[in-house]
C-alpha cells in the first residue's frame, strides 16, 4: 500500500469513526477530522457527555459494523449556500462556521492555515479550490457512506470495507480551532495500518516507548527535576543529569576544537538593537521573551539564538583573508517562548543549552569548513550508536531566498561534495533551504526505529550582510565574509531527551553519571576495597572523550548482595564489581556488566575499564 | 595620625575647598561635601559655569591661602528654623532643603539613609542625634572657619593650618542627591594625606593602576568586547578571554570538586514564585530583570542569584542524615539590574558569571564544610598569588538577625575553628553579618596594594526553613539543614577586572591564553618546528589545574626577529620560543620568558614547561 492509499484509508477511518459516534451519540456536533502520522482524529462535541477509554470497545464495535456493510464513498458537490443549508439542517454548528468563513471571500482560510502550521490540522471537507486563497464563490465536496455524510475534500478509499486495520487510541480535550476561547471538543484519535501485522509492530514500539518514555526515566534515574516554584518547560539537572549534559557538550567542544573551533562566551540578553539590524526582531520580535530594566529605561530580548552576539565579537577587530576562517563554538542557553501546553520532559523547553558554533569564513572556504562539520557529527553519533543520514535543502526557483543565485549554486554544490566526502547517506529537498541560505539537516534513527532531527550546519548569506562584517582580501578590498551555523548535539535537553529513549537509561560507559558500582559482600572486604578504589582513581579515560575521570560509588551498607545488585540494576550503573573475601584472596574482581559477569585481576582491572 | 585624625582633617579639606570655590565664585550653591576613601568631595552648582581641570590650580592656591591663615574650626548649635533661617540668607538652596526635609519630622532621614545605600554619602551638617530616626525637632550643628560657615556634624581639625597635604584630582557631573530628575551638579573630588610622601605613594600607584586599568588591556590583549547592539555592562569575551573565565572557572570546580561537590545546572530565569517563597521577592523584587512571556501570561524574572533554584534540587528527593552533606557547584550568570552610570569595563556588569555553590548540610557539619571552602579559596589564591586576609562577619545584640542565637553562636564559632584551621590571617566584625548567617568575606590585596572583596562563605539558617527543606535524622525525625553559600572567585568578570590588574596583563603560565609563541628566524627551520610543534601538542599541564593542554602558535612571517619579539611581548605571551638555523643544528630552543632568555634542549622543553 503506497503513501497516498494509506492516507485515503486513516482519511476513510475518521468519518467511519465520526458515524459510528454518531449512531452512538446522535446529538454529536463534529469539528474536523484530518488524518495524521500512523492515524487519525476526530473533533467532536458531546455536550455534557464525555467519552472515556471504556468507550472505546462500543465505538470500535459500531466501526467494524459500518466496515463489514461496506458502504461505497461516494463524492458530491454542492454550491456553498447549498452546503450551509445542509449543515444547518444537520444541526452541526461547527461545520457552518467553517462554510461561512469560507464564504466570506474565503479570509479565513488564511487563519485556518495558521492554525495548521500551530500543530491543528486543515479540516477536512473543504475542496482543493479553496487552497487558491480568495476565491469568493466555491464549490464543496462531499462525500457519503450509508447513512453518513460529511463535507470533505477527499480522497477516500473505494468503500467502507477497505481500511485496512485499525485502534482507537485515546480522547483527549482540544479546543475548536486551537484557541482556548473557544468551546472544548474531545479529540478522539485512532491509528490505523495496511496490516494486522504493521499495527502490531506500531503497538509494540510504542509500549517499548512507554518504557523507555525519558519523563519517566530522568525520574527513575535522578536525571532531571522540575518545579512549579520555577515553571513548566524550565528543567533544572540534579549531578546525575548534569554529568550527561557536561560530557557531552565536552565531547562537541573536543570535535569542534580538533577543526580550529574556539569558545567565546555571550550574555543571554541583549537590547532590541541587536536583533533591529539582525532582521531577527521584524521576523520573530512577537516570540521573545521581553525582559524589562526596572531602574532604567533599558529594554532587553532574551537571546533565542547566538548568531548575532557572536557577529559582534567577530567585528571587534579588523580581519585580513589570513585570519579566515574564524571559528567560535559555545555551550549556551537560548530561550524560547513556547507555549505552555507545548512543553513537557526535555523534548520541548523553554530554556534550550545548543552546542552552538559559528564560522565566519571566505566563500572558497565553505566545502572544507562544512567536511570538518560532517566529520565532527558522524564521530559524534557512531560514539553514541545513532545511525545518520542528512538531507540537503536546496532553494527552489521562487524569490523567497536572499543573496545571489551564484552564491547559492557554488555553496550548494560546496555542501554535496562534503556530505559525499563524508560518505553519509543523504537526499536532496529543493524548497527547504532557509531564506538566508542553503542547508544540511541531520537526521538520527534511535534504538526503536524513530528518526528525529538534531545536528544542523547551515549557511548564511545575510547577516554578515545585515552587519556591514568585512575582511581584507589579497588585494587590501573589503570582502563579506560567509557564515556557517551548526549545532552538533542541536539542543542538549532535546538530544537527551532523544537519547535517554534510545539507551533506555543503559548509557555507554564512558557517559554514564555513575560508572561503576563497587558492591561489598561482607565487612572483611573493606581494605581491599580501598585497594580497588586507589586503582579506580587513578583510571581517565581517552576515549572518545578525553581526560574523562572514572566515576564510581561503593555500596557498602548491611544488605544482601541480591538488593545490591537489583539497586545498582534499576540505576543502571553499567559496572558492577562484586568484591567478596574470595575475590580479595584471589586479588580479583567480578565485574558485572550488561554482557555478563566476569572475573578481572585487579592489576587488569584499569586497562580492561579503558578498552570497555 | 590615627583614622579618626585623617577623617577630620578630609573632613575640613572639604569645607577649605567650597571655601575656596565661593571666594573664587560667589554666587556657588553647596550640596554635600562628605569624605571618601582617600579624600573628599563636594557637591557645588555653579549654574552655567564649568569648573575644568585648568581651575583647579586657582582653587588650590586659595585652599592654601586659606590654609596658611590657620583658621579655627568653631563649632556652634542652632534649632532647625535658626538654620532654615541661617540657610535661606545665606543663598543655599540644597541646604534649605536638607533642612525642610530634616524639620518634616525627620521624614527623610530615611530616605537619605537610602541614598547613602546607593553610594551617595549622607549630607555633612546633620547632627548625630538625627541618626536617631524620627525626632521632629533637632538642633544642628555648625562649623566656621575664617569667613565660611557650614552645617556639618564634624569632626573637624583643630584649625585650617593642620589638614596634611592634599590635591584636587578630578570634577564630575553629579545630580543632586543622585537622581536623575535633579539638577545637575558638580563633584569636585580631592584626595589628602598626612604627609607628602604618603600622598606621592598614593599618586604613583594610581599612575601604575592606570596602566594596568583592565578596560585598556582588555582591549589591548584583545580579551573582551562590547557592543552598543548589546547594551552596556554586557561584555562578550574573545577566544583569549574565554580561556581565562574557562581555565579559572575550571580551577575553582577542580578545587571544589576534591571537597566532593557535584555540579547542577539550572535555567536564568524561573516565575515569581519562587522569589516569593524565599523571601528575596519582597526584599529586591524591583531590582529584578522582569521577564515577560508574549505567548502566554506568564511572568519571570532573571536570577540574581542562584541559590533558590538549587534549593529545588535538594527538595526533589528524599534525603537522609547519611545524605548530607549535600553539595551543588555550578558557574553560571546571574543578571542584577545595575544603573547604567555605574557599569564600566568588568568590575561592574550587568551579566555576572559566579563560581557557585551551595552545601546543605546537618549543624554539626558547618565547620568541616567551611574548613573544605576555605582551603580551597587559600589555594586558588595562592595559585594566583593574591594575599588573602578574611573577616569574620558576626551578629551584634540588635533583633535584625533570623534564626535562633544558640544556632548563631554555634555557627560562629565553627567559622572562626575553621578560619584558625587554614593559618588565615582574620579580623572579626559585630553587625557585619547577613541577616541570614554569620559570614566569611575574603579580602585579596592587588600587586599595587589595593584590597578587593572577592570570595565569600556564609552561612544561612533562613532559606531552608522558608522553602521547607528537609532531611531525615538517626530518630525519624525530619530535620532543617543549614545551608553554606560560596564563592571563590566571587564574580568571575569581577574577578578578571582585579586579576588584570594585578598581573597588568602577564598572566601565570597556566592561564595565559596564549601561553607559546614559536618566532622562526627564516624559512629554513620550518621541518624543525613540526617537531617543536609535536612536542608541544603532547604537553599536558597537571598543576595547578588539570589537563590543561598547551596552547601556542607559531609566528613564521617574514619579518624581523625584533618586531616578532615586539609583538609577542606587546601581547605579554609568557614563553616566546625563538628558532634559527643554530637552534636547529643543537637540537635546541631558546626560551625567552619574564625571567630572561635561556637554551632548552627540545627533550627537555616538555619538562621545563611543566616546571613553569
Amino acid at each position: 500500500m503506497n503513501e497516498d492509499q494509506l492516507y485515503a484509508m486513516r482519511h476513510s477511518l475518521a468519518h467511519i469513526m465520526a458515524q459510528a459516534v454518531q449512531h452512538l451519540w446522535p446529538e454529536a456536533k463534529f469539528g474536523v477530522g484530518p488524518v495524521v502520522e500512523n492515524g487519525f482524529y476526530y473533533d467532536i462535541d458531546l455536550g455534557e457527555t464525555k467519552i472515556s477509554e471504556a468507550d472505546f470497545k462500543k465505538i470500535e464495535k459500531e466501526m467494524r459494523t459500518i466496515i463489514n456493510k461496506d458502504y461505497a464513498f461516494e463524492r458530491s458537490e454542492k454550491g456553498i449556500d447549498e452546503a450551509l443549508e445542509w449543515a444547518r439542517d444537520a444541526k452541526q454548528p461547527y461545520k457552518v462556521e467553517l462554510l461561512n468563513d469560507l464564504k466570506r471571500e474565503g479570509t479565513t482560510l488564511a487563519s485556518e492555515l495558521d492554525a495548521a502550521m500551530m500543530g491543528m490540522e486543515l479540516p477536512a471537507g473543504i475542496s482543493g479550490a479553496a487552497h487558491d486563497s480568495v476565491k469568493s464563490v466555491v464549490d464543496v465536496s462531499f462525500y457519503t457512506d450509508g447513512d453518513f455524510t460529511d463535507l470533505c475534500r477527499g480522497p477516500h478509499a473505494e468503500s467502507t470495507g477497505k481500511v485496512g486495520v485499525f485502534k482507537l487510541m485515546r480522547v483527549a480535550g482540544a479546543y475548536w480551532r486551537g484557541n482556548e476561547k473557544n468551546a472544548q471538543m474531545q479529540r478522539l484519535y485512532g491509528v490505523a495500518f495496511a496490516s494486522q501485522e504493521e499495527l502490531d509492530v506500531y503497538l509494540n514500539m510504542l509500549e517499548e516507548a512507554r518504557k523507555r518514555d525519558h519523563r519517566k526515566l530522568g525520574k527513575e534515574l535522578d536525571l532531571y527535576t522540575t518545579s512549579p516554584l520555577v515553571g513548566v518547560g524550565l528543567p533544572m539537572f540534579t549531578p546525575r543529569g548534569t554529568i550527561l549534559r557536561d560530557k557531552l557538550a565536552a565531547y562537541s567542544n573536543q570535535l569542534r576544537e580538533q577543526n580550529g573551533f574556539e569558545k567565546v562566551w555571550i550574555p543571554h540578553i541583549t537590547k532590541h538593537n541587536l536583533y533591529e539590524t539582525s532582521g531577527h526582531w521584524d521576523k520573530f520580535g512577537d516570540e521573545l521573551f521581553l525582559v524589562e530594566s526596572q531602574e532604567t529605561s533599558d529594554k532587553f530580548a532574551m537571546k533565542p539564538m547566538n548568531c548575532p552576539h557572536h557577529t559582534q565579537i567577530f567585528a571587534s577587530q579588523p580581519r585580513s583573508y589570513k585570519d579566515m576562517p574564524v571559528r567560535y563554538l559555545e555551550t549556551t542557553t537560548i530561550y524560547r517562548d513556547e507555549k505552555t501546553g507545548e512543553l513537557g520532559g526535555l523534548n520541548r523547553v523553554r530554556s534550550a543549552t545548543q552546542d552552538d558554533s559559528h564560522v565566519f569564513c571566505r566563500l572558497d572556504q565553505i566545502e572544507a569548513e562544512v567536511n570538518g562539520l560532517m566529520g565532527a557529527a558522524r564521530q559524534l553519533y557512531e560514539s553514541v550508536d545513532l545511525k545518520l543520514r542528512v538531507r540537503l535543502s536546496y532553494r527552489d526557483d521562487s524569490d523567497a531566498y536572499l543573496g545571489e543565485p551564484e552564491l547559492w549554486v557554488s555553496a550548494q554544490a560546496q555542501l554535496k561534495a562534503a556530505v559525499e566526502a563524508n560518505s553519509l547517506q543523504y537526499f536532496e529537498e529543493e524548497g527547504e533551504a532557509a531564506f538566508y541560505g542553503p542547508k544540511i539537516d541531520f537526521m538520527a534513527t534511535d534504538a526503536i526505529g524513530r528518526e528525529h532531527q538534531l545536528a544542523t550546519v547551515q549557511l548564511d548569506f545575510v547577516q554578515p550582510k545585515r552587519f556591514e562584517l568585512e575582511y581584507t582580501d589579497e588585494n587590501g578590498e573589503k570582502q563579506t565574509p560567509v557564515m556557517v551555523h551548526s549545532a552538533l548535539l542541536g539542543s542538549i535537553e532535546r538530544f537527551l531527551s532523544v537519547f535517554i529513549e534510545h539507551t533506555g537509561g543503559w548509557f555507554p560507559f564512558w557517559l554514564a553519571p555513575e560508572q561503576i558500582r563497587i558492591l561489598t559482600i561482607n565487612d572483611t572486604v573493606m581494605d581491599y576495597v580501598d585497594e580497588i578504589k586507589t586503582v579506580l582513581s587513578e583510571v581517565v579515560l581517552m576515549k572518545p572523550l578525553k581526560y574523562n575521570e572514572v566515576r564510581f560509588t561503593t555500596d557498602e551498607r548491611n544488605e544482601s548482595l541480591g538488593k545490591k545488585i537489583r539497586e545498582a540494576t534499576a540505576m543502571k550503573i553499567p559496572v558492577q564489581l562484586i568484591v567478596g573475601p574470595k575475590d580479595k584472596e584471589s586479588r580479583e574482581v567480578s565485574v558485572r556488566t550488561h554482557s555478563g559477569e566476569e572475573k578481572i585481576a585487579l592489576d587488569r582491572l584499569a586497562d580492561f575499564l579503558q578498552e570497555l
